[in-house]
């Protein structure tokens, strides 16, 4: 979306609620004379133009019967006014106090989607345009309401797949990485005043290094590490990592994602469809969304359209973060297994499924044991577990936790990066700050030691949206939701 | 759900919104004290308690410390009232004048499925319980704030799949029914008035007949029998019709399957998902719902899956209410045709497919006949067109609505029923007044023809809920959605 599609005061209007049948849908309209827009299809005008902000209206949406078209396909009875769409409540915000800073009405209506459809439609049809994507959340941001990481953990809250991916999110929307970022500009900002003096009234120092205090630039690279290193664990928990089942037909491939879907469903269970290649749901595994992958099997085939399978399997399996590998514990692991194991480049757990009842299992630890691959000195980690109890379950969750987030700092005993324009950004700063620590060690001119650390405070500027330039904007807020 | 389940008065609370990645969703809570628990779990707990009804509060969701359990699992940074879940506005709506009659609260959060679901699972840790499907509405019933005919067009326009069929439900939400009854109630109310006096105060008549005046009777007869007569009509535009494609293999089928979509789509396309077997797709035909099937072909075959393929579309062509069977024009129909078009028992429109490119067709206009069938007089009617080029559609979408429409009342030049429940009584109270008709001409006592009226007037009551048993009440809100 160009930026310049973004025309802040214009009337827009959208659905801000998913369209399926529900309770209570809501279309949401901002800007100059809107309230206005919509007492021309509401039963009681007067009430809504007199509304103060903050306060509910009830009435009904009528479309005007001199427009005529579609609507009067099927007359309903009537009275005077126009065409009953819906019985309504209406929200109205008047500016400053309102999402955007502009005015505002949300109209809450019934679920439907032909309701909460034909509602919008209407606005559109009485001098509303359809709102872009993160349009409303683009003002909020002119107008003062929000700064751009506040603005982008509005997406991420509404993407979140887990709890915990919804609780970061939270943490950014109350403002911690914008506070963060604002105490780590002040560290900068202080540094360059004590250096401009220094400009302007010169002592007689050895050298450079020494004219300043390097204290708050030191604990500004640390800080700044910190948030770096954030970003791969909250990418973890915004667009989750992929899992993937293999092994041989009737290891238990299909017992073992039912049991983690039964036991763990994300909260956004979006089933992709069910097709002759594979599965695949998301799950939260300890917090962390998961897409989780059942494949066929990988067995050499003559058969064309089960090959395809097998085909689709290694393609799924080499873009795996995490292969569950299940191997029957009461038939043991067989050279095929073994083959698979060695020759995976990707990060394994070996699963010994059927451990409630294989006798063998217990008579023989040994076949138990975790497999060990050429060239690669780490043991592969092994869970024994039964897809059919529920047994072992947490144990592989443990596992699969600790493969995802190995060398990951997710710990959050700070604030985190929202997106990988903040990572970008913050890494530039970060640079710029180490390069003027450098050069003012290596005893260069002050001057070149500021224009890095200016440097550093647009680059943090981005951060925010204190300076910004236009077409890193249009990024952001081309993905949001429309209605956001 | 057994009636006793719904419990007045009990704080309860629901997700109102579809569970999808949206602007905005909503929790509603409603019940006596509700206001006070949000309160416990809000930033601004003052402001929520102190604010008047049908204003908006502007605050977070906050997840008490002291709560513990999942929440602390990832530790965002605090403030010290609680962990934050969301930035939120509240509407705060105090009884009696609220959708239920009670105090109610609607948090608007973000629409992330995991936002909603931590705002309302929090609520179920906070002193409330889960709604059932329907509480609120039924909470609405039995404090007065809607009828029966309301309340189960609150339902109807919910689950609406186009526009006609909304209007359709706006009508009854807005009280058309509710008061066609009513007023054919007062047609029988003072009949039986009347008859009353007569009982009192007898006068020497010659016959029963003549002892009152039956023109109001006559009336509510002809009205009630116009409201029975409206069912099967409404009944169309709520659960809609069933339109299968047949045909042989490349006649096109696909084409006109997605040609048809890709003009009328219907408002929910839930597309249910693509099988080896059958396609299906809502669409709206005139603003008819249509569920419209792509099926396989039907030609005999040795090989075992196709065989259970037209298996399957031979289902599909019984249960259809209207097939279309295309024959490609240039190709012009042979035996298989011929054969399939005189065993079908269904109301079928043969359709002359690829009328673009046929040059046959023009030169020889009897290949393009509508074909007829042993023992049916009626002829089959016949389309001519272009699923490529979607000449010929609009016409096709007139002789689908003229067949499911056949015989039914669609004009809409008055009130219609909404629900089989309300046929089933409706009819009911049209047997009573025609049997007091009758008996009253057949010179029975007034006391028999009372008798019946007040039968009618209990059947009648049933429609709005005046007089309702208990187990009426439960089938009716067991079928709306949670959070309604």
């Amino acid at each position: 979306m160009a930026l310049n599609q973004y025309t802040p005061e214009e009337p827009i209007s959208s659905i801000a609620t998913a369209l399926a049948p529900a309770a209570l849908g809501i279309v949401r309209v901002s800007g100059k004379g809107c309230i206005e827009l919509v007492s021309k299809v509401f039963s009681r005008p007067r009430a809504l133009l007199e509304a103060k902000g903050n306060t509910i209206v009830y009435g009904w949406i009528l479309s005007p019967h001199e427009k005529g078209g579609a609507e009067q396909k099927s007359a309903v009875p009537e009275p005077v006014e126009g065409q009953k769409i819906d019985e309504v409540m209406c929200a109205v915000y008047r500016a400053p106090k309102s999402y955007t800073g502009e005015d505002m009405v949300e109209i809450f209506c019934h679920g439907g989607p032909a309701v909460v459809t034909a509602v919008q439609n209407l606005m559109l049809r009485s001098g509303f345009r359809q709102a872009n994507r993160g349009e409303y959340t683009f003002r909020a941001y002119i107008n003062g309401k929000t700064d751009l990481t506040k603005a982008e953990a509005v997406r991420e809250i509404i993407d979140s797949h887990t709890d915990d991916s919804r609780s970061h999110a939270a943490g950014r929307l109350a403002g911690a990485l914008y506070e963060e970022i604002d105490s780590i500009k002040k560290l900068i900002v202080d540094t360059v005043a004590a250096i401009e003096v220094e400009i302007e009234y010169p002592e007689d120092e050895e050298t450079i290094a020494d004219s300043f205090d390097k204290s708050n630039l030191e604990q500004a690279v640390s800080r700044l590490q910190s948030l770096v290193d954030s970003w791969k664990g909250e990418k973890l928990y915004q667009d989750g990592a992929r899992v993937v089942l293999a092994g041989r037909t009737n290891a238990g491939k299909s017992s073992l994602f039912n049991a983690i879907l039964k036991e763990e469903r994300a909260i956004v269970s979006d089933i992709e469809g069910t097709t002759r290649d594979w599965l695949e749901s998301w799950a939260s595994i300890n917090g962390i969304p998961v897409r989780l992958f059942d494949t066929a099997g990988l067995r050499q085939t003559e058969d064309v359209i089960e090959a395809k399978g097998v085909e689709i399997s290694k393609s799924l399996v080499h873009d795996a973060d995490v292969v569950l590998y299940l191997i029957d514990s009461s038939e043991g692991m067989n050279e095929e297994d073994q083959s698979f194991i060695e020759s995976c480049t990707v990060p394994l757990i070996l699963v010994w499924n059927k451990c409630d009842t294989s006798l063998r299992a217990e008579q023989d630890p040994t076949s138990l044991r975790g497999a060990e691959r050429r060239g690669n000195p780490q043991p592969v980690p092994a869970v024994h577990l039964s897809a059919k109890t529920g047994q072992g379950l947490s144990e592989l969750f443990t596992q699969i936790q600790t493969l995802l987030t190995a060398g990951l700092s997710t710990e959050r005993t700070q604030a985190g990066l929202g997106s990988a324009r903040q990572k970008d950004a913050v890494a530039e700063a970060l640079e710029r700050v180490k390069h003027a620590l450098a050069a003012a060690a290596d005893d260069y001119s002050l001057d070149a030691v500021v224009q890095d650390l200016e440097d550093a405070l647009d680059s943090l500027g981005e951060v925010t949206g204190i300076v910004t330039p236009d077409d890193v904007l249009g990024t952001i807020f081309a993905n949001f939701c429309v209605g956001k």
